[in-house]
C-alpha cells in the first residue's frame, strides 16, 4: 500500500521560475495582512508571537540583506537602521533585536513597511533584469520565497493569538454569517489501524527540486512492523480524555509535561473554553462550539504524548510518519482553501488521494526530537543559521496545516517546535 | 520672606465653570496625541507606561462610569466590553484589566476611541443641559477634568519613553531646526541657601476651590530652622557626582537604592548616554547634548537621595518644601509653554515671581513618604480608591513639571511615585 | 493620664557596666541555640531567614571587625576567610556575602563557630583588661551588645520559621505536656478607647543612656486629639475579619496589599491553618488551637492596615503610639519569660504597670513610614550603615515582643520591617 | 576491529547473589558520607543538587516503599512522615516533596537517617530470610541496588558542588599532601581517528542479566561510515577553544546554547578559574592547576557541541558510540579507584583493554536526544516512572565516570541530562 515518493519540486530554481513566483508570493503576504487594522499589526501578545508588521518587514529585510546588498550593484538600502530592527536570529548579519521586544517597536509604521516592501521588490526586479551571477543568488531568492511562505503561516498563526486572547475576541475577517454552526453530534470517520511492514526504507528529500538542508540527505532507516491511525485524533476523542481527568492524572504525562501542568494549570487545548456545558473554541472567524469531528488542534507535545499514552498507543516517529504518509498525495486543506481552520474528518470519498489526512489541516507531532539526519550538512554562509542551530529541545512536526501555503510543503518537510508550544495549528495521530 | 498661600482655586465647581472648561480640557488630550502616528499610540514599553490610546479611552471611561451611567437617564454606553478594558484600578467598578497587558490590546482602534470620546462628550453636554441633581455629579465632573489633566501629563511622559527607547529614536513632533544646541559651558545661576526659621506652620489645602483628598486637611506642623536651595540641582552639578564615581560607591546610597544599582547597573539618569566624551540626552524633540544649566531630570528617589548625601545635604521634607515654596507664585514652565522640557536655570530677573523654580520644569522629590495627613478622609464612594490606597512605599513629589497642565497644579498638590521610578520628569532640590 | 517618660538607660556605657553585661549577653545567644540539633542551625527557609549558626557567627564577627581589629593590639583574627562570610551589610567592611545564600554555607561548622565565639570573647576580655583608649571602643562594644540582643530575637524568630514550615513540625524544645490547651471560648478583656488630648508633645530618646541613632533627636510633634485602643487586637477579633471575607475583598486593602494577596493567596496569618473547623497555630513548642484572647501575631502591615479599615479605625502613627504608651511602664512578656509566645489579653489587675500591653507580647505596626527624625544624624564611621540606610519602604513597629530581650528595648525604640513581612512576632492596636 | 558485545551481567537476580551484594552496596553509601561533617550533609547549593542526607534517606525510602511495605508481613515503617519527605518523583507513591526545597529540611537528622537505614536493612534481611514470593520482590531489590549505586555517584557529584562553590573551598577528604601537582606541559596521547564501516549493527541490552528498561530492546540500526576519536577531548585542547574566543562567538553555538551564554556569561568549564595566568580547577581533594592531559570535564552539552563544531567535527550519536566502544572492555577509572577525578590520557599500554577510554573518567555526551528504543516498554508498576517519563529535552551520555560504581555500568547503559547541566562529571569525544 505504500507508494513511492512522487512529490515533485514545487519551485524550480530556474530564473524564469523564480521570477514568475516572486511577485505573487510577496503579494500573498500583503493580502493576508489586508483585513487587519493598523493597530492589530503592531502588538505582540507573548514572546513567541511577532507583530504582523514585523513579519512583513523581516521577510523584506531577508531579501535586502542576503540578496540585494551582496549582489545588486549600487543598491541603496531603504533605511540604514532597519538592519538592527528586523534581523531575527542571524548573528552573521549583526546583532538580532530581542525577540520578546518586537511589540514595542511603534516605528516604522505599517505604511513605511509597505514602502519598504515596494522598494525591495523593485530592486529584486532590477536584479532579475540584470541577471549577473544569477547562479549565486537564485538559491538565495528561492530560500527567500520559502522563507516568505513560512512567515505567511506565522502571520495567521500569530494574529490568531492576538485576536483570540483579546477580551472582545475580534474576528480576523468578516465571516459568512449564513454558515451553520457545526452539529454537536458530528462524528468523524472511524479511526482504523493501518499495518506497515518492518523493513529498510528511505526517507528525506531526494535530489530533485528545492528542500531545506534539514531534509537531507535521503538515507536508509530500519523500521519494525507498526500500525498507524487512518486519520488524526479528533476533538471528540480528545474531549473524552479531558472528561476522564486526563489533565489531572500525572501517570499520563512526561515529567516535563507534568511540570508544565503544575505551572500553567491548563484544562483543555488552547482557545477552548467551557460555556454552558459545552466546549467552545475560537477560529480566525468566530467563537463557536467545538466540532467533535475536527482534528484536535492547538495542543502541545505534552498533550499529544499524554493522550496517546492514555489511549494505549504512542506517537509515530517522523520516520514512521513519512513512510506511512506515502498512502496520500501531498494534497489537502492548506492556506489556499482560505478556510484557515481544520476540516472535519468526516467519512468522505476513500478514493481521494488525501483521504488519510496526512497533509494540511493540522501539523502532526511526532515523537522524534529534531536532530540532524546522518550526513547532514548545513546550508553555506549566513543560511547556515537557518535550521541547524535549532536542533535541540524541539520535536518534529509533519504534514503542514490549514494555514500553510501549499508551495511551502513537501512530504519530507520538517517543522519543529518546543514541546510546550501550542499556539501553532498542531494536532497528532496515533501509532503503536 | 515666606508669604502666605494665596493660591486661588483654578477650577470652580460651579456648573457654568465646569461647562466652560470641559470641552477645551478634553480637546487638549486629543491635541497631544495628534502628532503621533497610530502605531505610536498602541505600544507599551514597560509596565509603568500606558499606550496613548489607552489614556484617551480610560479618561473617557472615567466620565462614562462615574458620571453618565449613574446620572444621565437613558444613557447608552458606547460599547459594553469597554468597562473590562479601561478600568485602571477601581475595584468598585469591576475587575481592572492587568496594567502590564495594556499594550497587547490592538482593539479598539484609535478611530473607535475617538468616536468613544465624542459619544461621551456629547452625553456630558446633554447632562449639562438637563442639569438635574447637579450637586451630585458636578464634583465628579470636576475630578474627571483633573483626572484628564493628570493623564495629559502621562501621555507625554509615556510617549517619551516609547520614542526614546526605540533604537531609531523618532521625535514626538517636528522640531524647529533653527534652534541652536545648548552651549556646553552653560552655567546655571549660582545656588544659594535660603534660611527658613523654625516655627509652627500650616500646610495642606485650605477650603477654597478644588483639591484632592490627599491635600487635606490643612494642618499645623512644627518645623525646625532649615536651609533650602534657591533652585533645583542642575545637570552640570549632577554630572560631577557621576564623574566622582557616584554610581559605584555604596556609601551614598540607601540599601534599597544600592540593590537597584546592582540589579540594573545604571550609570546616569534615564535618557542620558555618553557620546564622543559628552553626555547627550533625549527630549521629545531631539537627541542633543545635555545642557549643564538645566535642572536634572529623570532621576529616581535613590539618585536624588544619593546625590544629596554626596553633596553633604539632604532632600527637603514635603512640609519644608511647601513652606519654602511660598517665595514663588505658582507660575513657571508648564505644559502650556509647549517646551516639554525643563528650562535652564540661568540667572534671570530675580523679581520674577517664579524665580526660585518651585513650580514647573521638574517634579521635585521630597524625603517624605506618601502618607495621610492627620485627619485625612478619603473621597466618598468609588472616588475613595483615587488616592488613599497608594499610601505605601511611595515618596511625595512637589511642584509640577514641564508637561503638567497648569490647571492641575496647586501649591499643595501632592504627586507620588515609587522610589525606583524615573521615567517621570523628576528632579530635586537640596535642603539642610 | 499620660506620664512623662521615665524610661531609664538599661546599659550604661561605663566600662565596668559593659564588662558585667558582656559575658551573660553573649552566653544567652548560645543558650538559645542549645536546644537545636546541628542540622537545625544550618538551613535557611527563605531569604529573610538566617541560619542559627550564621547569627552566632555574625554577632561574633561584629566584635572582631569593629572592636578587636582596630583596637586590640596584636589581635589575631580567628580565620581570615570569615570576613567574606559573616559581613551582613557593611560595605565599609568589605563585600557582604549574599543574604539569600547564607543557607548554602555548610562550613564553618557549629563547633568551629563556637570556638570562634570563645576566641573573640577571650580577646574582648583582654581588651577590657588593658582598657586603653576605652572611650573609643566602649561605644562600639555597647552597640555590639545591643546588636547581639537583636540577633537573639532573630534566632528565635527565624528558627520558628525553619521548624514551622517543616512538614513534620518539630518543636524547638520539649514542651510541658501537662499544659492545657487554651479554652476556645477564651475572651480577651474588653477593648476600650482611651482619649489623648491634642497638644505639642516630645518624642524620641532623651540624652540619658544608650539609644540607637534613629531614636534621636528628641523633638516636638504636634498631635491632634485621638483615641487609641486599650490593648492590641486579639486573635478572636481578627478571626471575625477572616470570617467576613476580609482576605477576598479589595476595598479593605492598600493597592500594594491587594497585589500581595493576588500573588500569594493568603487566607490567614502566617502559621495558622484550618483543622476540623477551627484555627490552629504553631508556637515554638507545639501545634495547638488558636487562643482567641491572645493578641494577633504574625500579620504584616497590609493585614494590620486592612483589619483597621474594616473595623472603621486606623493604625496609630508612631508618634501617637509613643505618647499613648506612657500609660504603661516598659514591662511585659519579653524573652526572659521564656514563654516565646504572646500571653492572652485576659482581664488582669488594672493597676499593673503593663496592663495596656504596649510592651512585650507582639511588635505593633504603626502607620508611620520609617524615616529620619528632624535633625537625625547617623552614627559615625562603619556604624553609619547600622540604621539610616534602611529608611525606605519600611514601616515602624513599636514595643517589642515575646522574644525580645528586655535590655534591648526602650520606649523610644524603633523597629522597622517591609510591609510584606510577617515572620516576625507582629501584631497591632487600633486608633481613630 | 569491532568486537561483539560480551559484557556480562554484573548482578544476578538470584536471591543469594542479591543477598551477597546488599550489605556491601548499602555500606558503600555510608562510607562515601563518612568524611563529611553533619553540616555538609544538609545543604543544597542549587535545585539540581540534593543534600547528602537526603540521598541516604531516599535510597532507604526506596526499599521501604517498594519492597518492604508491599512484601514484608508486619513491616513497621520507621516513621510515617518520611514518605512525604523522601519520595523523589514517584506520583504512584504519593506527592513528591519539591525538589528545590530539599535543603530546607533540617530534620530528620543525620543520626536519625542512619538509624532509618539500619531499620530498613534489618527488615530486608528478614525478608531475605523468609524468602516468600521472592520472584515478585527480587527484581525490585535488584533495581533498588542499582538505584543505590546511582545515588552513590550523585553523593559525590553533589557534594563536589557544595564544597566547590563555598568561598573557602573545603576539601572532601584529606588529600595526600605529597602528591605532586600535574606538570603544566603534560600532553595527552595523540588523538587518532578510528574508522568504523557503515553497516547494520545491533545495539541495546541483550537478554542476559540486569538492564534498565531504557536499554531495551536490543535492536538493529543502520550506520554509515564514520570516524571516531581514539580518546576524549583533553583539557589542553579545550583551553585552545577558550583562547580562540570560543565562548564569545555565536557561530559555534546552538541557538539554545547561545541563550545560555547570554544568560549566565560562562567563560570556562564549571570549577575552572583563571589564576596567575593559568587555569586552576577544583577536585574533591584540592584546588590545583588544570592538567592539560586530562579529559575535559564538567562541560554541558552546549559546550561539547560548540567545541566539536569549532574543531570541524561533531559529537557521535549514541549508536555510533556504543558500536565504537566495543574496542574496549568495560574497564576503567570508576568510583572504586577512589581517585574521584579523571586520569590524564597519557600514552599508555595500547594493549590495555580500556586504552580508548570509553569507560570511566568522564561521561561522554552524545548527540542523541534521550528517546525510547523501538519497541521500548517501561518497567511495570511504580517502576514505570523510573526512566520513561524523562524522555524529553535530555541528551544521552555514555560510559560512566570516575565516581560511577563499576557495578552500575554496562556498555548499553544510558545516562541522560538536560543540555544545560554541567555539574556532573561530563566530557565528550569527537566523531565525523
Amino acid at each position: 500500500m505504500i507508494t513511492s515518493d512522487t512529490d515533485a519540486a514545487v519551485v524550480s530554481p530556474s530564473l524564469p521560475g523564480l521570477r514568475e513566483n516572486f511577485a505573487p508570493t510577496r503579494a500573498q503576504s500583503e493580502q493576508l495582512a489586508a483585513p487587519l487594522c493598523t493597530e492589530d499589526q503592531v502588538v505582540q501578545t507573548m514572546p513567541d508571537v511577532s507583530p504582523t508588521k514585523w513579519h512583513l518587514a523581516h521577510t523584506t529585510w531577508f531579501f535586502e540583506t542576503f540578496v540585494l546588498r551582496p549582489f545588486l550593484k549600487d543598491y541603496e538600502p531603504f533605511r540604514q537602521g532597519f538592519n538592527a530592527l528586523f534581523n531575527s536570529y542571524y548573528h552573521t548579519a549583526g546583532t538580532p533585536f530581542p525577540r520578546h521586544r518586537r511589540g514595542v517597536l511603534s516605528r516604522p509604521t505599517v505604511d513605511t513597511i509597505n514602502r519598504y516592501r515596494s522598494h525591495v521588490d523593485e530592486a529584486i526586479q532590477r536584479l532579475f533584469d540584470m541577471g549577473d551571477r544569477s547562479e549565486e543568488w537564485t538559491p538565495l531568492v528561492e530560500i527567500g520565497l520559502h522563507h516568505e511562505r513560512q512567515h505567511q503561516e506565522l502571520i495567521l498563526t500569530d494574529i490568531k493569538h492576538v485576536l483570540a486572547t483579546h477580551p472582545m475576541m475580534p474576528a480576523y475577517r468578516k465571516s459568512d454569517s449564513t454558515e451553520d454552526p457545526p452539529p454537536l453530534d458530528h462524528s468523524p470517520s472511524p479511526m482504523q489501524w493501518l499495518d506497515i511492514a518492518g523493513s529498510t526504507y528511505e526517507i528525506g528529500h531526494d535530489s530533485l527540486g528545492f528542500a531545506f538542508d534539514n531534509e537531507r540527505p535521503r538515507h536508509q532507516v530500519q523500521l519494525r512492523d507498526f500500525q498507524i491511525a487512518s486519520r488524526p485524533v479528533s476533538c471528540g476523542e480528545y474531549a473524552e480524555f479531558i472528561d476522564h481527568g486526563g489533565y489531572r492524572d500525572p501517570q499520563w504525562w512526561l515529567s516535563d509535561g507534568w511540570q508544565w501542568i503544575e505551572e500553567t494549570a491548563p484544562t483543555a487545548p488552547l482557545y477552548w473554553r467551557r460555556q454552558n456545558d459545552q466546549w467552545v473554541t475560537k477560529t480566525l472567524d468566530a467563537v463557536r462550539p467545538v466540532d467533535p469531528a475536527e482534528p484536535i488542534c492547538h495542543v502541545n507535545y505534552f498533550e499529544a504524548d499524554a493522550y496517546a499514552r492514555w489511549a494505549g498507543a504512542r506517537l509515530p516517529t517522523e520516520t514512521e510518519w513519512e513512510v506511512a504518509s506515502r498512502i496520500d498525495e501531498v494534497k489537502g486543506n492548506f492556506l489556499e482553501s482560505r478556510r484557515f481552520h481544520p476540516r472535519p474528518c468526516t467519512a468522505g470519498d476513500p478514493s481521494r488521494r488525501d483521504s488519510h489526512r496526512y497533509f494540511g489541516d493540522v501539523w502532526e507531532w511526532t515523537s522524534s526530537a529534531y536532530a540532524p539526519y546522518p550526513g547532514f550538512r548545513r546550508f553555506a554562509g549566513s543560511m547556515s543559521e537557518y535550521n541547524g542551530k535549532f536542533m535541540c529541545n524541539q520535536f518534529v512536526l509533519r504534514g503542514g496545516c490549514c494555514v500553510t501555503p501549499r508551495a511551502l510543503l513537501r512530504r519530507s518537510y520538517r517543522n519543529f517546535f518546543a514541546p510546550r508550544s501550542r499556539w501553532q495549528f498542531t494536532g497528532f495521530r496515533l501509532a503503536r
